[in-house]
């Protein structure tokens, strides 16, 4: 099956290797490109396996690394729909992938690649799930695995990356900081920091082709956005089906940020490629409090294309949201994760409207920290 | 289907109903009964959906009450195998059900069960996963729930029950008296304590009709033994598959226990149906020690029958299993489930023998506990 990377903004094809990110005529610290497959010559499987139905739509057919990845459970929340007035709300709770995150999406395609590829050495800015998750799977896989943090990683964070037998090396600056000078640096490997590495969202697509085959299109999808890679990945797998003619419905994305944090907000209102904000405040979702977002590009065209928009959250609302989910539905949610079950209050959804949710880590990790912020509000 | 619970020890009868728990000829502390099938007229689905394909082989065929709960992954050990010279080593990995571990297979039995006899107030005492699993399924169900714990129960687990909508009550004494004390009280409520309600076990047979499907019969399966509710659920769900002509082949079920806190080892060596032990030690491993196992006729017999026996292992042998699977498979096991790996090195297995061993739950909730087992080690 023919591939090729394609830029999002100016159309510029590039071929499917490991030398590509992003697309030289912009900025090599933003993802520009995104895979296209020779869609004419697409055939989709019987099978109910979705790694077999839909494997070619997938950059590739075998996952030597794997955890036997099972299909992550798409829940009714029924209490908590009924509170929010919505009859058909459903959660995709991605907190049963391997190391708990839906960042596990992305590794397995990623070292995946990487392995075909010969890659041996790869890297990650980040400090949170998508560096635990590619450390596991890159340890799987034998692969020298560098996570690039800013200096005050919590010690519980820098010993599960090292468990997981990943160096960590801190660089002084915030994180958007760290990302430039580690994408800077002369070899510092291949570079898988979501956002920026175009494979990462064909591993989302997994998540979107799940959520298909059990319910259909939804009318609504809300997923948290930091660079907004799931937003995108999700938007892609729908749009594949429908470039399949499988569908002609698209779901309207949500995507969620922190109030005062929300460069993609920010973005689509200035109809700007990406906006870099300043002063950001901190935010207990701290997964995906940004300055930048380096899926920006991709994100404004998903949010363009359906209709889609960027609704901000408050800590408070946060707070009040995971509270509700855990009466309700027995359900915790890591803090960054409830922002999407916080913005079901802020947007105009019909009462009837197939609405999926992303619950993209589980809070089991963060009780100490759920504790401290329940007890605080009550 | 008719169905009727009847005495591992002496074979008597009783109806499948909410007021019978155990068998009064015996004593009302242990778990004497087993639910039994009209297995002649059992037939089996063609589904692949394992509550689809075994529901004869099910107390109840609706969970009205559920997380929609996927099969959980069946993960071949190929690093970790080749150390210990086997070749088909895997690992079913029950930390990816609802609230991590393989008590939610037990607890969405229990509640949905509750539910239809119209049971309004359960109890467990537990202070442990059971407890945890329990008040989270209670919670969805609206069931008043109430978890009898030891006095010196952590904040960490007592916020999790109560957040679950749980109520916590203290009783003076170790879990054996607590037990008893429990048991003892006018109107606890239904009694969902594992080793005690028959009910349980059902819910495990889930785990070993999924092996079964995924890799047929093993020779040889691995588990954790705290009261052996997940032992005796395996060996029950390979045996109703052979009384249903299915397969011939038993599986030989190893136990692993705590060495000195290993009541079900003592029981086998003395023929007895259970044994209470003194002074046994306290152990990294805390969810598994016990000075008695509730479950223990029930398995015992599943050990004469299967040529099984129980496995000890030390704290030491635990924290270098934990080292071990997690630097070759990234696999993140909570101590007391991590018995199982480290009791591999202790038995005799063929080379080629088809070993399934029961991550029961995973260590990431349990990561600064783990943290400090691991460097006290190096």
């Amino acid at each position: 099956m023919k591939k090729f990377y394609r830029c999002v903004k100016c159309q510029t094809i590039y071929p499917f290797n490991r030398d590509i990110l992003t697309c030289p005529k912009h900025s090599k610290y933003y993802g520009y490109l995104t895979l296209i497959y020779d869609y004419k010559n697409v055939k989709l499987g019987n099978d109910k396996n979705v790694f077999k139905k839909y494997k070619n739509l997938f950059p590739l057919e075998e996952f030597e690394i794997n955890f036997n990845e099972q299909k992550t459970p798409l829940i009714k929340l029924n209490k908590f729909g009924v509170k929010h007035e919505l009859s058909n709300l459903y959660v995709k709770d991605e907190s049963k992938n391997p190391t708990g995150s839906f960042k596990d999406k992305e590794s397995l395609f990623a070292i995946n690649m990487a392995l075909k590829w010969e890659v041996s050495n790869i890297f990650v800015v980040s400090s949170g799930n998508a560096a635990i998750s590619t450390a596991a799977y890159a340890q799987k896989a034998g692969l020298k695995y560098t996570s690039y943090v800013p200096k005050n990683l919590s010690v519980g964070k820098r010993f599960l990356i090292g468990l997981y037998g990943g160096l960590v090396k801190e660089i002084n600056g915030n994180y958007e900081e760290i990302y430039r000078k580690a994408i800077d640096m002369p070899f510092p490997g291949w570079n898988c920091t979501p956002g920026l590495n175009p494979i990462k969202e064909e591993g989302i697509k997994v998540i979107g082709f799940e959520i298909f085959e059990e319910i259909g299109v939804p009318d609504v999808i809300i997923a948290p956005c930091g660079n907004g890679t799931l937003l995108f990945g999700l938007f892609k797998a729908f749009k594949e089906l429908s470039f399949l003619g499988v569908t002609t419905k698209m779901p309207k994305f949500l995507g969620v940020q922190i109030r005062g944090a929300s460069p993609l907000k920010s973005a689509f209102e200035q109809q700007e490629d990406f906006v870099k904000l300043n002063d950001i405040p901190s935010s207990i979702a701290e997964g995906i409090v940004a300055e930048e977002s380096y899926s920006s590009p991709k994100v404004m065209y998903a949010l363009e294309d359906t209709g889609g928009e960027i609704i901000e959250v408050s800590d408070s609302e946060i707070t009040q949201a995971i509270k509700e989910i855990i009466k309700t539905e027995s359900i915790i949610p890591e803090p960054t994760s409830a922002v999407a079950y916080a913005a079901i209050e802020k947007v105009n959804i019909n009462k009837n409207d197939k609405v999926v949710l992303i619950n993209t880590a589980g809070g089991q990790k963060n009780l100490k920290e759920i504790m401290q912020l329940l007890i605080k509000a009550s």
